[in-house]
């Protein structure tokens, strides 16, 4: 046996190519495969190992991550390799929802093989930095036994043993960022009816951003104890901001229904007596409570 | 004459005192009014002139800075001021809307005096550091004469000579953080129906974030040329997200509404046939193009 670790990259597309790469500059021995097998040639200038089938990928190696495009790239990739999936931990980085994830796992399950999920909250310029991370979740024997190769590709956070749970906390980074992004090319179109372009605006949007990225954990403490008496900025300094942002986006012809959402919490927690609790305060609104029935695996 | 240069600091509150201490710690004869006199004293151990009234340090010195509560504050401490104003700028830092900067703008202008508005998107502890920025609009002669002692207080941005400008763009760059925070309250709720507690998932959706800032000027880019064929990231697969997320919080009882307009656009991108195009063409929705006869001052 090789004294070398060794993985298996399945995929080698805009992610998968990157991570490749990393493993064979951490000293990995690394098999490769990918469906159109040219991708090949260049990893197997630097080391990297080709399979001929993806079926033969898994069987070369322990660890297997699979860099595919979506959940039917996985199936269809690792249908044929059922038999050799015994004992094999598979590492899938599909973009999948959670229930996708929770049906491979137990596929994979059903053959003798481990499944971690992972999510990417990298870009392929990202990977093997401290600038990306994945998120796992799924087999945590798996996890933690390989926990020192998957940080080759990414600093690695690890959520639980549903396979889902990877999924979910990916969704809910990219809700957070959608609604920074949706926020920015609404004050985008308000500002450029005022004269600024968007370029202009952007690099003092990004400073901003970063200021309310360190503003966070504020916010999470205040939701997660639910104290939210001695917060900066209150619901009320906020509900009359937010309605000038509403009422200025109305009067200049601008879509307003990207904040209205925020107003109608801001008023209701206004009209429950909470306005001057903390702005964070909008979470009682949200949802359920820790340890709901609603949400279950 | 004194060589030294000479500014007034009316209001003396969260950030009026910081802005005091900056302006003697770079060398200004500060002269400082405080509704409460009591405020003042430890001013003026540092060296401030403490004026009796705010007419008396309007008269006193050329630039006056007014770092008041709001609107309302303004009117009621520069009322008395109306015979001292000619001649002077007035930099008025208090959160008022638009249509109240153009107000007093429009008052202080008939007494003969240069007005400029001022948004301070900083905190008291990040005045007179880079940390924090502040927009001007109004008077372009006074801002130009008086750039040096207003970065002072924090690196200026100027907008133009509608006196309403700078409120605008503090609103638009306020709508970009609630964006943000909404985005993440909502995050927060999801994954605490989940089992991962606010606290925990901070640190990530502040650095997801921090990644959303870097990637606001390709969005702006692609906004403001309105070219959208090369994006990274597309309405199709983003809207794929959308959709999981809302899907998600549905099932576990959350929220949905934060996300429904940013869901409804991309769909409606989509069903016009660029499902293909960059995300940031959700612009193309949101607003009228530049010179809208829907906007004016």
């Amino acid at each position: 046996m090789s004294e070398r670790p060794r993985v298996s990259v399945l995929g080698l597309g805009r992610m998968g190519t990157p991570i490749a790469v990393a493993f064979l500059d951490a000293g990995y021995e690394t098999v490769v495969w990918n469906r159109s097998p040219g991708k090949t040639c260049g990893l197997a200038a630097r080391g990297a190992i080709p399979a001929g089938t993806a079926a033969e990928a898994v069987a070369a190696t322990s660890l297997v991550v699979a860099p595919l495009l979506d959940y039917a790239a996985v199936r269809e990739t690792l249908g044929p390799a059922g038999s050799v999936l015994r004992g094999r931990t598979v590492v899938n980085l599909a973009n999948t929802t959670p229930d996708q994830a929770r049906d491979l796992a137990a596929w994979i399950g059903g053959h003798g093989g481990d499944y971690l999920d992972g999510a990417m909250m990298a870009l392929p310029e990202t990977v093997a930095t401290d600038a990306g991370f994945f998120l796992y979740s799924g087999a945590e024997e798996a996890f933690t036994a390989h926990r020192a190769a998957l940080e080759v590709m990414a600093p690695a956070h690890y959520f639980g043993d549903d396979p889902g749970s990877a999924e979910v906390h990916d969704l809910a980074l990219l809700g957070t960022g959608y609604g920074a992004l949706a926020g920015f090319l609404h004050a985008a179109a308000l500002l450029r009816s005022a004269g600024t372009d968007p370029e202009v605006f952007a690099p003092l949007a990004a400073r901003w951003l970063r200021g309310m990225a360190d503003f966070l954990p504020e916010l999470a403490r205040e939701a997660g104890a639910g104290q939210y008496a001695n917060g900066a900025s209150t619901v009320d300094l906020n509900r009359a901001a937010v309605d000038s942002l509403i009422g200025l986006s109305r009067a200049g012809g601008i879509a307003t229904d990207i904040h209205e959402p925020l107003q109608r919490l801001l008023h209701r927690r206004a009209a429950d007596g909470h306005g001057a609790d903390s702005f964070s305060s909008v979470f009682e609104l949200l949802g359920p409570k820790p340890n709901s029935p609603l949400y279950e695996k």
